[in-house]
């Protein structure tokens, strides 16, 4: 399950496949909350959303666009707890949570990380075999982060988990070298 | 409910009373995850938790701090996503939720809003005729927040609401000057 969070529209998208197997799009979609609705309830809106997606599809694993705060200071806020909500129904389901940057995902998806959204869109067409991108914009952006979630995986994730186990077994030393990681 | 919103620490709150009645500390605590536990666990674990203290003392009303983008850029997406939960959970509840910038809690509780923590500590304690401030301090800035909702309510909120239902009145038209909304 790919999560583009947002508070206007949160794309949510189902992709079922594996590497070196055809991708198959199952579900694509946006939940949408209006703007002159109170905050709170929009959340809860796009929380019970995503709970039900997550309930009907079953996903084994959740992926969630990073958001970073230097950019669209403006909705920075809204989509931040939007990928909040995403990352704790995950949780809750005992899913694996992974996140990707913006341009993790248009590298995986069309092999460069400064491809714009219509050549993510038809790359995401192509890979799913289908006659034009899904619309609008934040359900293409939810199923090229299936997309990158099945390709990519969890990768980054467990390099981390490798680093952090490495960590411990050093008594959570931070190495001075690479000579102290190898030893 | 005064929540002050943060991964590591997320202060909570419950006090009881009214403008006019002496107000009384019915809890306040923290809920803690640790900081190299994964982010949608951690996200989980205060979502739970915050539910938790909300079934239990059923609260009439939810305030939390209001997050500013600029402030604390390291820690401010988790923030962010910590107060989205408590909206999320507080219009679960079927609650009112407001939120208050720092220094409006610090101008209704100490007449200041440039009061620093020690003095808004001090005036908790007192307000609450408890011997010292609740520790720690987000625990004592989530009391801060409850006594703040309680003298303050939802007067933004409402005054929102009003302005809101003004320009519904004039078909959602932006007044062009004051003569625009008085008329």
């Amino acid at each position: 399950m790919g999560v583009d969070p947002g508070l206007t529209r949160c794309g949510v998208a189902l992709v079922e496949g594996g590497v070196g197997r055809p991708l198959e799009l199952v579900a694509a979609g946006v939940i949408r909350t209006p703007a002159d609705m109170e905050a709170s309830q929009r959340l809860l809106r796009i929380h019970d959303g995503l709970e039900e997606w997550c309930t009907t599809y079953r996903p084994d694993q959740v992926a969630i666009e990073r958001v970073f705060a230097q950019h669209q200071r403006n909705t920075f806020t809204g989509t931040a707890q939007a990928a909040g909500l995403a990352m704790v129904i995950g949780a809750r389901h005992g899913l694996p949570v992974d996140l990707h940057t913006p341009s993790e995902v248009k590298a995986a998806i069309s092999g460069s990380g400064r491809a714009d959204k219509a050549q993510v869109g038809l790359m995401v067409a192509r890979i799913l075999r289908l006659q034009e991108a899904p619309r609008p914009a934040d359900a293409a952006d939810a199923v090229a982060l299936a997309i990158c979630q099945i390709w990519r995986g969890g990768a980054d994730r467990r390099l981390q988990e490798a680093a952090a186990a490495q960590r411990a077994a050093r008594g959570g030393r931070i190495p001075r070298s690479w000579k102290d990681v190898t030893r």
